[in-house]
């Protein structure tokens, strides 16, 4: 997925602020699952959330102003409960950040629940990488 | 009400983004509501919402990495269905951003709905500036 | 301009917090300026910046997680200091926000500086509406 | 540090966005310096950056619209370059997020720079627990 960054995303150093990434990694995975028939609104709407449990991320290099960055999505595990996934943030072949992001599903009082059967058959079979 | 300017707050121009003074009022606002007895998160719960209608905002002077700016608040007109609310942003005496407010009450859905009678008693009684 | 909702963009009355339609309006006029040969991120390193000074935004409906909206940007008055732009933004044909946002032209101090005459011939033959 | 919870932070699920803890980290750890003598904005203009390289986050649980919490920063670690802090985003006495990042000080180009010397009077006597 191509982010464009503009002031927004940007701080006082001249370069993206470190917490906007987090943004453009869920744009992406978002986008991942819509990609494989998955709508997140849409399971938001029957009470099917996805929370961040765990998220550990390395900063490597910074984006700038007008720059336009790609974010890969790979879905490294799957439980009946969590989602793992590894995002890359690139310019062009230079990696700048790379994170292991941690979902669980959730209902809406923030209660645990299995993942929807369907997420293993969309999810799971080899098509799982992106960017 | 005392907002300090941190990273986030600013953009790449070395300045707050003009977005985020809209964060700063509705900050403002909602502790001067506060202030007079009227929880912001309460009456969402009990399904009391206000959604800013219209936003009239002049951009004087910038704010920066650092400083300490101020969040004045005062209502210049309530009706049944809408406030009205005059914000100003301050460093020191030196007006950074004005701008007026005109909020709705609405219900969970987004209908119009009218404001409860106590936001008069407790809004109403001259002690409506604040900062 | 096209713009997919994601959570990122939402608060917790569920549709889109009012400041973001800024952050969408300034992708917007980027964007239009890019596909008029103008870009924002190079002039910014040569010392033109654009900074908002008067904002006037009426909000009519609200955008809600996973909606793809437009943004439309018309540039309605150039002097030779400042910008001035209504943005429309819309789900399919039902207006969400309109607004008009004035832009002057500053150097890296902050200081008024003429905008470069080549915004004229790029910006001013009929062309100036976009979305 | 206490941080109370607007509806800027907080997304369609009704809670905090994931993302919005670093700001919240980034405000507490900065406020953790000036108590100890050192302006980050000061430092900004002398030349010396602090970028985050590192940042291991652990979501426990939820903050939600108008709760109060509080941000814990303790700096564990400080090599020549690099600072690595604990954080813990606590309500009440319930922990909802914790976080170990690592801080390296760069000069306004993104190059490594040694961390000023006084940082580690000021910030390594044992005094380096906050929250």
């Amino acid at each position: 997925m191509e982010i464009k960054i503009y002031y927004e995303d940007t701080d006082a150093a001249g370069v993206v602020y470190y917490a906007n990434y987090l943004k453009y990694m869920e744009r992406a995975r978002t986008e991942f699952l819509k990609e494989r028939g998955i709508d997140v609104a849409e399971y938001h709407k029957k009470g099917y959330l996805f929370a961040v449990v765990d998220a550990d991320i390395h900063y490597k290099r910074p984006a700038k102003l007008g720059e336009i960055i790609d974010v890969t999505t790979e879905i490294t595990e799957m439980t009946h409960v969590t989602i793992t996934i590894k995002h890359q943030v690139l310019r062009m072949d230079t990696l700048l950040v790379d994170a292991t992001v941690r979902l669980a599903c959730i209902d809406p009082n923030g209660k645990p629940q299995r993942i929807p059967p369907e997420f293993f058959t969309l999810c799971g079979n080899g098509k799982n990488r992106d960017g």
